[in-house]
Order: C-alpha cells, then sequence, then structure tokens
C-alpha cells in the first residue's frame, strides 16, 4: 500500500512557514533582517544546556531513549512510558501510522495543517476531508488536530474520547495531533491513549526549538512498540535526547513560558484588531485574522521584512507567530498601525 | 506491505554494537570507565564547528538541506545532487527503501549487517541470504554491503554493475550499503548511481559523530525524491545539517583520517595476531579475528571493561573498533597480551 506513489494530485508538497528563502524570493527588497512570523515556533526558546561530545559521537543508547520517554510520559501525565514513542519531530509520525494500517477510510477534521491528509493518500488509504467529528461516520480512522491549526478550534474531550471509543469497537483509530496544546487550557488526551486513542506530541514549537526534531506519539504499548520498530534504532539523534530529557523535566519553564506567550497573544491580537482583523482564532504560538485587504497587507509585510503564513484556501487569512523581542514587536507594529 | 508485522522469528530485533547498558549488565564487575570497542565509529570525531543557535531553533531549511546534499554530492563524486536524498542516519534509509517497492524477492549478500534482512522482511519481501552475488540469480533486489561488515569483504565494481545492469533491465535494483568505505581503498558506485544501482552512504561512523544520525541515498534523480518524499520535509535535524555539510567539504581532514585509522587497524591486527587471533578482515575502522578460546576472551575483556562484538552465528569470531588513545591502547594491550 505505502510503496505506491501519490494517487492524485492530493498528497503532493504542502505548503509551510518557516520557509525564509521563499520569502526572500518573494521579497527581493524586503527589510532585512527577516522577521519570520510564519511559524508557530517559541519565539523565546528553552535554555538548552551545554551538550556533553557524547550525545554527537555515541549511538544514541536504549537507556537514553527509555529516559526520555519517561520524562515525556511525565510531562504529558501518561502513567506508562512504554506508552511513549520518541521520534525525530512529529513530521515522520505522521507518515508512519498510516504504514501501520490495512487500506482504511480516513476523516481528517479540516481545514488543518496539510501533512495529515496528504500523508495518509501518500499511504494509499481513501482520505475525506470533514468539517466536524460528528461527520466522520463510517470512518475507519478519524485524524483531528487539537487544539487546530490555523483556526485554534478545539474539541471536548469527552466528544473525543466517545468517538475514540466507537472508532477502537470496530478497531479503528482516532489519532489527536496536540502539536500545539503544551500552552493551552485545553484538555490532553495523552494520558487516555488506549486502544483506538492515538495523540501526538510536538517538542519543537512549544521549546523553540524545532531544529532538534523530536515528537511523540503515545498509544497503547504494543502500537507504540510498532512505531519505534518502524522508526528503527537509533532514530532520535544525541542532541535531542539530552536537550528533550532535560526541558521535558523543567516544569517551571513550562508555566513561565505559558503565562509570557499568553501575553504575547493577547497583544498581538490587539495590533491585529486595531489594524482591521477580525481574529479567526489560534493559540497563543501564533494568531490568525481575517483581513478584507490580506493580500495587500501580506505583501506590506512582506516588503518590511515581516513574513507571515497566508493560505491559498482562505485568501482573507493571514496567519501571524509571536515576535521574538522588542526590536521586532516595534517592527511588526508599524506595518501593523491601524489604516 | 510495508504495514505487515514481521512474518516470522526473522526480522525481530537485531543484536548491534554500541549498547554499553548490555556490557555492563554482562560485566557489572568490568573495570571502568568502559572501552567501547563493539562498533566501527571513528574514535576521533571530526571536530564539530561551533553551531549557531538558528540551528537548533528554526525549522531546517530547504536551502540547508540542499546545501548539504551538494556537499554531499561533490565528497561522494557524484555530478548531481538531485541523485543524493539526505536522511537523519543509514538506518532510517534501510527501513524506506523496502516500502518504495511492491513485493519483491530479494537476495542479500551475507553474512552481514542484520538490519538490511530484517528491513526487507518488514516490509513483506521474500528474502535470501547468499553468500555471493553470482548466487542472487532470481532476485528483484539485491543488497550488498561493500566493503562487508564484519569480515571486510568486498567486491569489484565492475562486478556489481554488471549486476545492476542485469537487474535494471527487469526493473530491479542493487543496492549497495558503503557505510564503511569512506577510508578504504575500494572503489565506491556512488558516482555510477543510476535506474537500478542504489548506492548508501553514511557520515557518522567515519566522522565519529553517530549521534547527529545523518546518511545518504544516491540514486537516479525520480527515486532520490521518491526517498526524500518518504522521509517528509525536515527529516534531517539542524545540528546534523551544518556538521554535516562542513565535514564532508574537509577533503584534507579525511584524507588524514584515512592514514592515521589505518596505522590505527595496522597496529590492532598485530596486537589481535600476537593473542593468536586469525585475523578474518575488516576496514580500517574495526577489525575482525577469530580466536579458539573467543568465548573466555570475550568475557576477559569484558572483565577488563573492553567492550568488543561477538557473533552468534561465528562463535568463533571477535569484532574489535579502534582505541582512541593511549591509554585505551594500553589496557587493551594487557589482555591481548601473549597467552
Amino acid at each position: 500500500m505505502s510503496g505506491t506513489e501519490e494517487a492524485s494530485g492530493r498528497g503532493g508538497p504542502i505548503a509551510h512557514g518557516g520557509d525564509l528563502d521563499a520569502a526572500q524570493a518573494l521579497f527581493p527588497h524586503g527589510e532585512l533582517p527577516w522577521i519570520d512570523l510564519s511559524t508557530g515556533i517559541n519565539p523565546v526558546p528553552y535554555p538548552c544546556p551545554p551538550l556533553e561530545a557524547s550525545a554527537f559521537r555515541r549511538l544514541p543508547s536504549r537507556a537514553d531513549l527509555n529516559a526520555l520517554c519517561a520524562a515525556a510520559a511525565h510531562a504529558y501525565g501518561v502513567a506508562d512510558p512504554a506508552r511513549v514513542a520518541a521520534a525525530p519531530g512529529t513530521q515522520i509520525l505522521i507518515e508512519t501510522l498510516p504504514r501501520l494500517r490495512p487500506h482504511s477510510r480516513v476523516a481528517v477534521i479540516g481545514p488543518t495543517y496539510g501533512e495529515h491528509e496528504a500523508a495518509w493518500l501518500r499511504g494509499g488509504h481513501a482520505v475525506t476531508l470533514v468539517p466536524d467529528p460528528a461527520q466522520a461516520e463510517g470512518a475507519d480512522v478519524v485524524v483531528v488536530v487539537n487544539p487546530n491549526n490555523p483556526d485554534g478550534r478545539s474539541w471536548e474531550a469527552s466528544t473525543l474520547l466517545d468517538l475514540a471509543g466507537r472508532l477502537a469497537r470496530r478497531g479503528g483509530w482516532l489519532v489527536v495531533d496536540e502539536a500545539f496544546i503544551d500552552l493551552e487550557a485545553v484538555e490532553s488526551l495523552a494520558p487516555r491513549a488506549s486502544s483506538g486513542l492515538v495523540v501526538l506530541r510536538s517538542f519543537g514549537k512549544t521549546y523553540g526549538l524545532a531544529g532538534i526534531r523530536l515528537g511523540f506519539a503515545v498509544a497503547e504499548p504494543a502500537l507504540a512498540l510498532r512505531i519505534g520498530a518502524a522508526l528503527g534504532p537509533w532514530a532520535v539523534p544525541g542532541p535531542a535526547l539530552a536537550i528533550g530529557r532535560a526541558a521535558l523535566s523543567d516544569e517551571a519553564w513550562l508555566r513561565e513560558a505559558a503565562i509570557d506567550r499568553h501575553a504575547d497573544a493577547l497583544r498581538l491580537d490587539r495590533l491585529l484588531a486595531c489594524r482591521g482583523g477580525r481574529i479567526v482564532g489560534g493559540t497563543c504560538l501564533f494568531r490568525t485574522a481575517a483581513f478584507d485587504d490580506a493580500p495587500s497587507l501580506f505583501r506590506r509585510l512582506g516588503e518590511a521584512g515581516i513574513y507571515v503564513r497566508r493560505f491559498e484556501a482562505n485568501p482573507h487569512w493571514l496567519r501571524f507567530g509571536l515576535p521574538a523581542d522588542k526590536g521586532e514587536w516595534c517592527r511588526l507594529s508599524r506595518v501593523l498601525k491601524p489604516a
């Protein structure tokens, strides 16, 4: 199944934020340095501990992987670390899950992060995009991003658990991608992962360290084991093992980050609203707003060296990540001053 | 296909070197610190350049990935960087290739590195282990490790190119894993990669940086693209992109490393021969020798805090990696003194 190529135009390359080469090509005379607000990555990263040379030199050990999974289990409220599979980024987990099932009917709740639909299509499954879990009847697999990217929609735990229960009874899965949940007041289902409920958690966005590539799947132990086996030995690099373990054990940093980023998100909403934006939603790492003049605002921002995310399917929407410091806030607010 | 579980006892977990937790469990009273000679990783690593914070923070960019692939293409003598796919370690490439083919008859030339057979089995293919490429008739896919691990056998380029040509004519592949070729006088087929010939190159062993996870597939451009797509975006972590690009561009370091490690390998051969070892072969990053008393020598080494690789299928063989410094050479030569 998964050996087949993309079955259609769907499943091809997805546009993503974070590509400053694209920004440079669009706006060759944009003000430098670029302010990259096109992602939802925390602009104030976790202060990495100094890394031992062995993190770079030695093959990552099973003991280090186990210690990372234990730290993740504790951070995510998962009683049994055997339910946690670690990967070099959530993306590769999104690619892996479709390979672990026979041909299935898959409903992705969207619009949402494009790689879910693309990965299930690449895996040879039948994929539909539906706006709500209530409309996913008949699917073997339902994928929901909670809270959703880019609009910040979220679903009640009870709704999702009911759905997971129904899917489990016929051998299906509910896949809940909680990439942006760490700093939100949304209930995580990671502690409830079970047969039929797979939860994905991302490390790099919350901790501002997207370059190290680290993500987790939380599932029943047998499936967590299959996911780990599909990735093969030494899948998580030594630097990610060391940094992830330290950061996931630092609850105080996470609490402070949540407070700081919430304040930033409120401040950003005020700026966007003053400029005529209608806040669609988001999380405290990104805000999506609708503008009547979104294309021209995108251009003005780009010319000022500020790269934000636009959406082909929603030309009025722009998504803004958080500025990193006073200088970036000032540059942004100059462009967003009321028209 | 690739969704199926292991079909038999084959395809299960493979024993690997580098697992000092296993060493500690076997020899709880072994002399500390451990000298890990159980892998073929260069004990004198490439001196990493200082990493910019952005390597950890930002999503790896397409431009950085392209620059890495260009550096790899140049280092490996490949004219077109579009033939190079980069991955977080060769292991994940070994896992990926079986997913890109329909059900095939696969011949692995062995005994060799166990993950090839296991990965093709996991992918649902029919796998046989044959001692020589000449006995791979009838296979759609032939996998050869050149030079071979653990015995150092190597094959003439012309033999392998003939085989690749025959396989290509019927839509098959020759997969040549050149994990240990960098420092050897064995001709690489990377510059000849074409339809029917896929070459794997490893970074971490030669450069002593196995923890960063970096490996490459060299193939015809369309297949290189499919491999890259199967890994998804941002597969190679930021630190590996930066370190790999610098190291692969440093030809002088590689030349010096080859001279130094060849001298080490000769010195190790002399020690092993004096202790009664019959040199089976190897590369200049590891040496395999047969001993009449291999099990008791393995135990004596372990008690002295020196962990080497043994082989269930060949109980007389022991494989030795290279000591890192004078102190390690002295500890090794004390245990290997003529009986």
